[in-house]
């Protein structure tokens, strides 16, 4: 059913094809079908214990696009830049705010991240600074994976979006905050994010996280026709991040939010994304923007965490403002059912120091 | 040699593979050379008139980025949106600002371009403007296209930069500039480029290009060391963009201008793309940003052409301040020898209603 090396063909299938694939996988592996369950040697060959398995990037990234959908965090990142006196921009709560990020750097879970080198701010009248990025952050995301696509020209309507995803990752979209400040006037986030961009090895579909659909917050303006849904609905998807210092044994938990809280949706990030005719091809990928939560122990990223460096935070036994070489970043997602989990997986990665 | 619909495995094969095709191709039809010449039985079988040839996009883009690489494009623009208090912003001179652009989009000269539809700035307390761009531009650009690139993780020297490069192509970067403005804010350009990116059909290579050499613009400051570079060249390569309005039978020319202007070059692009670890692959295409030039005459879009609208041109007996539908644009690029040409064919594109 799969022969190529990525998931691509199987979901340009579609919806339908996806719903097959699954209940046959399901019936398969359910403890009263015995065809598996009563031969041993048939279980030998058709299943690899998941020890012996290397997790392989499950799709080719076309295009990954970038949203920038908590309200907390965009709250707090134009408070940290702008100061208090300007709020969320206003266009933010008009349409999903995004950008294209860089496909070729997307990476599976735990693939080392080399810290990146670029120009952070000049001090005064000198040139600007120079060399391994000092602000190098994680950001918790969760991605959208597309599925059919459309053709050029031919906007997704909002109805039939949720046919267009397949399902979707944990990802990191690590970020090199120096970079990114003095880069970023006029044209956005570029080299301080473009070096790696990290998920988790294999897709949860909408199907599997139907259980645990919930409203999604109330949005205030009413959107725009193109971007009003019928099923305005999130996902109950517990997230937490992690980090385990190179002195230490142990990973210590320093956030813990939830998919909930996402503004903007999945459907209409899609809808707004097309919405100008730009096609969607299997296998693209588009992030949801760090996921901030409303509570001061629900934000996504250490630029947050850490008030952009200017308060120190406890990792264990360490301190941390930003991320240190050795440094493992564990992003987890885990949605809890009565008597069952459906998770994620993790997506993991560790700093190694800077090119000399 | 080119078994697939592409030239992405050429362009990885680097630029010995390059030189030795082109001397080769250059021998078999040149004029002493009996072995074609004097066949004509050959020349049938293995040449193929222009006339019969559909060209395709002759690369698979991996990623797409483009550059803001022209001072006078960046003034402008800074002026137009920013007001005259604000100049070109301080990164500009540091750095060559970008940003990612849409890969899925970019398709091959000729191909018609629909009106995108989206949101414009709202007036006043209404809702944001939603429908087909009432400010439709064009951009004109080169972009060069990556031949082997490089590992995540190990930057391209600027001394080796240019070994990376096959060659230059002509784009359209159309630009709803209605939708871009107001979309931007704070992640940068998204939408408003997405829906299309218009290519010419064949790469001229560095190689061809080298009787066309030049002195780059002398940069002040000086280039981070990474961004230094011995051999600081562009290329004399003579642009223009012209008009057909739907209501006239000939095009007229609205701009002349030249990429030699151009601040920051290919080479510096290309290092500093890579200098944060961002890997590089064979097809990816980086492009200039509109090539402005300093003349009235030489601006590179109408933006800037009628000041955001804000004044008519003529084009032929037609005024406009953006493009209507109808309106096919027409770039072309040739570089002027003593006795002979390098061309580019041209770059083209007419525009279709927005969709109902």
């Amino acid at each position: 059913m799969f022969p190529p090396e990525t998931l691509n063909m199987f979901l340009g299938l579609g919806r339908p094809a996806w719903k097959e694939a699954r209940a046959t996988l399901q019936k398969i592996l359910s403890a009263d079908e015995p065809v598996l369950r009563d031969n041993e040697a048939l279980r030998k060959n058709c299943l690899v214990p998941m020890s012996d398995v290397e997790m392989l990037l499950p799709i080719t990234v076309g295009d990954y696009t970038d949203f920038f959908c908590s309200v907390h965090h965009a709250r707090n990142c134009g408070f940290i830049f702008r100061g208090p006196q300007t709020p969320v921009n206003p266009n933010w709560f008009h349409l999903p705010v995004g950008y294209h990020g860089r496909a070729s750097s997307v990476i599976i879970s735990g693939t080392d991240i080399i810290r990146p080198r670029g120009q952070g701010h000049p001090t005064g009248s000198s040139q600007p600074y120079f060399g391994p990025s000092q602000k190098l952050d994680f950001e918790l995301e969760m991605a959208a994976i597309v599925g059919p696509g459309n053709e050029l020209g031919k906007p997704i309507d909002i109805a039939d979006a949720e046919d267009h995803i397949f399902g979707l990752v944990v990802m990191n979209d690590w970020s090199a905050r120096d970079i990114q400040a003095w880069e970023t006037i006029p044209l956005g986030p570029f080299l301080g994010k473009s070096f790696s961009t990290s998920v988790s090895p294999w897709i949860v579909t909408l199907d599997a996280l139907k259980p645990f659909a919930c409203e999604a917050p109330k949005q205030e303006p009413e959107p725009l026709p193109y971007l009003a849904e019928k099923n305005h609905i999130n996902y109950d998807i517990p997230l937490e991040a992690w980090i385990k210092p190179k002195e230490q044994s142990e990973a210590s938990v320093v956030t813990k939010t939830n998919f909930k809280h996402m503004y903007w949706t999945v459907t209409q990030q899609l809808a707004h994304h097309t919405v100008n005719g730009c096609n969607l091809r299997p296998g693209d990928m588009f992030a949801t923007g760090t996921l901030s939560g409303p509570e001061p122990d629900s934000l996504g990223c250490l630029l947050e965490i850490t008030w952009n460096g200017q308060k120190e935070i406890s990792v264990g036994n360490s301190i941390r403002k930003f991320l240190q070489d050795g440094d493992e970043v564990i992003l987890t997602a885990c949605c809890k059912g009565e008597d069952y989990n459906v998770g994620f997986g993790t997506c993991t990665g560790k700093i190694l120091p800077s090119l000399p």
